[in-house]
């Protein structure tokens, strides 16, 4: 199967994927009465699995409702020696460079990957690890927080696929990174 | 005349209007065979002056090709006594704070403001004194260089008014400030 990693995030127009203490209340701030799922259901479908780091994972964990993933999760942690008995049910735990957590990943039969998490984005990002990128932009300045990018060593290039606004006001655009440029 | 500040800039995907060193080779990575202006045309017939830094206006006036603002232009700077000789055709200068610097171009006439270069950029936002972002994202990732956004005291909500996909691969969304929020 082909092997891919897709990056499927929101950040504000600064490029926060949370603001100051962690503020995610922003990312529903635009009324959403039809329960738009803005393109994560279909990502669903053509993944195989999850990927994200334990702060992620834990602010996930934290939501109301029922788990949103319908295929395995691995959080990637170096400092948890084991996951919560809770969150057993609903995860993996895995450590290591990129390179090395994709070989574990890969070899247990998954390929399509969803990667999701500030700090695992950025890693995998620094190791070019990242086929797709799908950015969801909510129309606000958080003025600081976390960002959605990290300083790299060398430029990416990668090629816009499609755009699609979402509720009016959530700009959703897709790219694919581009090695060949 | 209905006063406005309309931001019209190009950032990488990550955020940047300059990469490592300054460089600009970036913005014009994506062929652009039809000659595209990506609304700049219609951003001139809109405004009825120019409010850039001294960086800015250095960089434009070393640019290949014919002056490129058919209306005045202002240069904000607190270092400058006055402009070199040869810019002064093209050019006024001014100082003081944004408040300062708007009171004084509106005494002068000009109302509808088109708001250029980064430093101008985010003195104008930390005033709270922007009312429309045009921000063109090139499909890129530079990983470091002269970020689009500074820090912010506080959010700032912006409704978004559209978006246009130009060359099949620069992504350009126009946002209003919403004071209401």
């Amino acid at each position: 199967m082909l092997k891919k990693n897709i990056v499927f995030v929101a950040q504000s127009l600064d490029g926060y994927i949370a603001g100051p203490d962690g503020a995610l209340d922003w990312l529903h701030a635009i009324p959403n009465p039809t329960q738009e799922d803005m393109g994560f259901l279909a990502l669903m479908d053509e993944v195989d699995a999850v990927v994200m780091g334990r702060t992620t994972f834990e602010t996930v964990c934290g939501f109301d409702g029922p788990w949103p993933y319908q295929k395995p999760v691995y959080v990637l942690s170096s400092s948890l020696s084991a996951l919560p008995a809770k969150a057993k049910e609903h995860a993996s735990l895995l450590s290591g460079s990129p390179v090395e957590v994709l070989a574990q990943i890969h070899a247990e039969g998954y390929h399509a990957l969803y990667m999701d998490g500030g700090r695992t984005v950025q890693d995998f990002l620094r190791a070019d690890l990242i086929d797709e990128l799908r950015i969801t932009t909510i129309p606000v300045l958080l003025g600081g927080g976390f960002p959605l990018f990290g300083t790299l060593q060398q430029r990416m290039a990668f090629s816009h696929s499609r755009t699609k606004v979402y509720l009016g006001e959530v700009v959703q655009s897709h790219y694919v990174r581009n090695r060949i440029l």
